[in-house]
């Protein structure tokens, strides 16, 4: 994948974070996959296609992920439940949403997000995927984001 | 979901595993997602979207997954490592891609696959959505497929 590609999803992340939950993120260095093994408890994947095929990842810390659902939500969430699921689910549509915009040229249309539970719980790519993760901090902690994108033929009618 | 929309993925699941890697898979009863709770340890994960969006979970033992390599890749396959990954994706992207042949009036294009490891491990789906599941036993053991669809809204822009 070109790096260039992630940058949309950098954007939309930081644009969520600010507008949606009133949260400063700000992105560390673009990372190969193989540099980090996150510790994370919870991650949004939504799959994109059109004449690219990809996938987004949003992985958050349970406290993380518990803030986002009380900032969403006007709520005081306390546990992994199925609001936490539908708050991060929602974030990482909304990532994948407003990127596929700027990626025009590709028409990718979205999935349903899953939501991903469980501690040591990891989202592997094919081998021959390279995805590329760009870890940010938030005013609530840390999480980090992940994008798989390769363009598609077009003999395979994808 | 309509019950109808799971039976091409069934087939499709049924299919892949005979002529890809000669094993006989039965499917059991239909059943909501909140009756199960898999102790499988590893899930391939493959959006759809176009005029439907979904996602398609194809959840494996470790035995299974293990054994499902070894026929696919005529090697011995002994942990869950890259090849494992990449066997476990492939089978998810042929359900996925034979299914939607056969819902073609959505117009449906697949995302890369994503497979899940780690030991309780939960792939959860937005609360509007309930996903249909449907466990198997194969010669090999147990498995489960599990399809959320719904359809999009055609403002949406899919």
């Amino acid at each position: 994948m070109r790096a260039e590609h992630v940058n949309p999803f950098v954007k939309a992340l930081v644009t969520t974070f600010r507008t949606m939950l009133n949260c400063r993120a700000t992105r560390g260095p673009l990372r190969l996959k193989q540099d980090i093994f996150p510790p994370f408890e919870i991650s949004g994947v939504v799959g994109l296609s059109g004449k690219a095929a990809g996938t987004v990842v949003v992985s958050l810390s349970e406290a993380v992920a518990l803030r986002a659902t009380s900032a969403m939500l006007m709520m005081d969430a306390t546990e992994i439940d199925s609001d936490v699921i539908d708050a991060v689910g929602e974030i990482t549509n909304m990532v994948a949403g407003s990127a596929k915009a700027e990626l025009y040229e590709y028409e990718l249309s979205i999935s349903l997000p899953s939501v991903i539970t469980g501690r040591g719980h990891e989202v592997r790519f094919p081998s021959n995927v390279t995805p590329l993760c760009v870890p940010f901090e938030t005013d609530w902690g840390a999480l980090h984001l992940e994008v798989g994108l390769t363009e598609v033929a077009v003999s395979a009618g994808a």
